[in-house]
């Protein structure tokens, strides 16, 4: 089962053509992994970087845009991890109105021990969730 | 009932503070009249400018911060119309936190004629709405 | 002279009414009042909070919207002390474009020891820069 | 001469690691592109959309994030054009503070007749701006 997350599209995201706004759509990303891990984890990266002492930085994101996205219908985005390293982890953000694929994207976080900016291997709470929503 | 606009605050709302940021609120508050709009309209402001030629732009907005918000436990924004004008509603929403209000503000629309920015008449389908939910 | 913050006005801060989106404007308004400490106090919030242990946490704001704003021209935000308590303080911010008042607001901040939250007398160095900037 | 535009990082663009949140970023970019169309063509994508009929969609975009970046130094990003299409075009955003690269991007736009959301060759006034700011 990929996690699915959640998203109402308002008048304020969209720009005068009428649709979202480019600018919306790394932050709806960006919600939607935090939402993969608020559900899987018990706690998003507030959680995390406050509570575990981890942090989570992105080294890299690419998004290729294929449909606009509107108010018109409630936007779902699928997530689910597709590469785990020693001390970092890929996303797959796949946004969804109508059926229709609007977006997709690959997001890149290092996984740090906040206090100190330091690189981490993956600690086991964050592997076993990630390993857990692999695709096989 | 009063309707009630769940948010899940995330850590990109959040200010090195680690409460939500200021800036924030006021975009959550006009989320949340949206909201009640598409529950109560079949359609928020997007669906109103463009399929009914009706436009809401805010004349005022005033907001009391009485409690930090956080990622710690969802937002729900209570909104519900307190008085109707010819042309104009007011909106009083107000955001609690576990049981705690955090804050509580007022925002007053007018109702245009989307396409020439003219005051109208409420209409009928908003008029009715709004009566609807009018604290007795 | 009252000290001004220049804001471009873009694209992506627009709303299919093809004006400047409410939400937008509670933002100009606070990185305004920002700007204004960053350029009499050597440093904004950020700096304040973390080198000087400093926190200004909103209590209240009200803003009047009186003309649509674009991207046409310049948005020229006007910044300026209204009031000094022991440990508040409110700003005015009234925001211009070719001349025209577009909106209008009224902040007020309480000043804070950041590591405690607790509220603290306003320190020396923000009640000196302030105070030169009331209106006589 | 690379086109440079100056951001103001505040405490709102900061999260709780005290750091720019990454969703501002490609904002940021975004904002740097429309500003870069805004000085060579006398008017961003607002100006482009309403007056010229032409609309700019993104279809891709990928950045990597080098350094943090805070509010202790103003943000300038460095915009030109990579690459020119037919009806396409590549524009790389370089964020520095300080000295310091903090990410680098990749930003592609199809250019539209914006009334249809239909594709044209880039028109005349567009291409001349482009191919003098293109790398030699």
């Amino acid at each position: 089962m990929t996690f699915e997350h959640e998203i109402m599209v308002g008048w304020g995201d969209c720009d005068p053509a009428k649709i979202a706004y480019t600018g919306r759509i790394p932050n709806w990303c960006l919600d939607s992994i935090n939402a993969f891990l608020h559900a899987h984890l018990g706690g998003g990266w507030f959680v995390q970087e406050l509570d575990n002492d981890m942090g989570m930085p992105f080294v890299h994101m690419s998004i290729d845009f294929r449909a606009p996205v509107t108010p018109r219908h409630p936007l779902i985005c699928r997530v689910f991890p597709t590469k785990l390293g020693t001390a970092s982890v890929t996303f797959q953000v796949e946004g969804f109105q109508n059926g229709t694929l609007c977006f997709q994207g690959t997001f890149v976080e290092v996984v740090t021990v906040a206090s100190t900016f330091e690189k981490q291997t993956i600690p086991a709470h964050l592997r076993r969730a990630l390993e857990a929503h692999l695709p096989s």
